[in-house]
């Protein structure tokens, strides 16, 4: 694959960006070493964006809300890049961005960039890439980045790890056992919002906010020291995303002049170099020709069913030794 | 920690079995080491189970499902241990196991063993030591081990990765998008059962039975060749348990006849194997004084904002690659 133009990204051309992330996504070698390279580049302009994660179950009206959200925010001069974690689609279908029609409005807006998330693979090889997503959309100019993500669980705490505002999407009305949503990820939340307050919905909407409300004070506090807000919204209906705007902007404001915003970002850099380490370190042992043909070796065997995972580890263990000790011996 | 006694545990010895769960889930390095030795000595008397996943959103009646099942497949003889999979209650509160007075008729059962899987770290951490909670039930001669889990999505992905069996319970009335039940995990069913299945409940749970089969007929075939069945029941009722546990065994006879059922457990040991190599590798290495020192000062550089998350990979990568060289060189 050639290499997209650099100059290309940063001007904002969309097909380069689209390229770049084609490219980030590969799980080739080559395209691989191409991809580092590539963002080794293009983190300088990196960064200058506000990172906001969405999350909700399937049902609670994401789509819909991110599309009004983004409306607003374009219309507010802002650029918008809409990427999905969907690590669980691994058997292929049921994809989040699996319908073609969601988001047709902010899909054809000059200053939105929609894009799916790579959806096979681990989830943490899902949300290397991610981040990585997030790096070039930033790159290419787009100051507010929407990670979407779906599930109620490991999914939402990786992506809370990536991003700077954590909104949670509920509804009014099924118990929040049904819509599986557990405490963990709500303590997350720096804005619950409840959607879908419109029509008969709207007195059990201002319900379930009052009772959320309720709820986010028997947390403990935030370490950024904001305390988290509940709105309601009717995505649909367009109403309560002005308000919603209004508190991502400051949030920022808030975590921005105490410095954790910053701080957090850092926090995340580390986490992020702890799971780069661990994914390079598995591969780079691998081109070690003792260590391979030892591993290919274990997996045969376990195939065969003659070792058990734990002495096939051992077995890896004991070659990585040598090679360490060779190397402190010198 | 004094090492579980071996003899015990293979006498079943519930106690015995309770500290050995207990260092295997210690994160102390010497602890470590004395689980892996423990699990060394037991690995030999563990295999002889059918292992069998438990799934379903919040609400849907696990716990009452799982003690109905307990409770009859103890009547029948079958010695049970309950382990359970909650990755997301990493912030504490809301976890699987959290209420005390859940599964009481099954606990006090003497052919019964109920404990929760450590329910902090990452899924990948919990995963493995879940997967050696399971081998030390099996070790002390439970053949019935049951692998619980909340949530709907990655964890799910986990468990059906070292079970034989994977069980989805569902509810009638409440649609897929509101139960957060994605394709792609009802595709990992063995058997989906629609639980609550009593008085007005009773027409609804028959309908949506129906619903799940013909869903299920679109899905391909899976590779064990066998077709997943659905079937209704109450578990607070004590009905339809003993349909479910027949259509279990059949599973056993068909997947052990065919041969897959010990080929799965191969190819579930490899992907053990694959994560456990991947967890020590990490750790070996930073065992490296030059290694541990470029580590913590890339840690240092990202915290005050000196380096990208990218490039202190690269560092990381230059220097163990000077490691592997001077080993090559020889």
């Amino acid at each position: 694959m050639n290499l997209p133009s650099i100059e290309k990204i940063l001007t904002g051309d969309r097909l380069a960006l689209s390229k770049a992330i084609t490219l980030v996504e590969s799980t080739r070698t080559d395209d691989r070493k191409q991809a580092e390279m590539l963002l080794d580049k293009l983190i300088g302009h990196s960064g200058k964006s506000i990172r906001i994660g969405i999350s909700g179950v399937p049902g609670v009206g994401k789509s819909t809300f991110i599309e009004a959200l983004g409306m607003y925010l374009v219309q507010q001069g802002h650029k918008i890049a809409v990427l999905a974690v969907d690590p669980s689609s691994n058997k292929g279908k049921g994809s989040i961005l699996g319908d073609k029609t969601r988001m047709e409005a902010l899909s054809a807006e000059r200053s939105a960039f929609i894009r799916p998330s790579p959806s096979s693979g681990s989830l943490g090889g899902v949300a290397a890439r991610t981040r990585e997503c997030i790096l070039l959309c930033e790159a290419a100019g787009y100051d507010i980045i929407i990670v979407e993500t779906v599930g109620v669980g490991q999914s939402e705490i990786a992506v809370s790890g990536m991003v700077d505002f954590f909104l949670l999407l509920m509804l009014a009305g099924a118990g929040d056992e049904l819509q599986g949503i557990k405490r963990g990820i709500m303590e997350m939340a720096d804005l619950i919002v409840v959607n879908k307050a419109d029509g008969e919905n709207e007195i059990s909407a201002n319900a379930a906010r009052q009772a959320y409300a309720r709820a986010l004070h028997l947390f403990s506090a935030k370490e950024s020291g904001w305390t988290p807000k509940v709105l309601t919204c009717s995505a649909l209906h367009n109403t309560g995303i002005e308000e919603i705007a209004s508190v991502i902007n400051n949030y920022r404001l808030h975590s921005e002049s105490s410095g954790f915003f910053a701080d957090n970002r850092r926090k995340q850099d580390v986490e992020w170099f702890e799971s780069l380490y661990q994914e390079m370190i598995g591969k780079m042992l691998l081109e070690n020709i003792t260590v391979q043909n030892t591993y290919k070796n274990c997996i045969n065997d376990l195939k065969e069913g003659q070792l058990t995972p734990g002495s096939a580890a051992a077995k890896m263990r004991f070659e990585i030794e040598k090679i360490l000790n060779k190397t402190i011996q010198r």
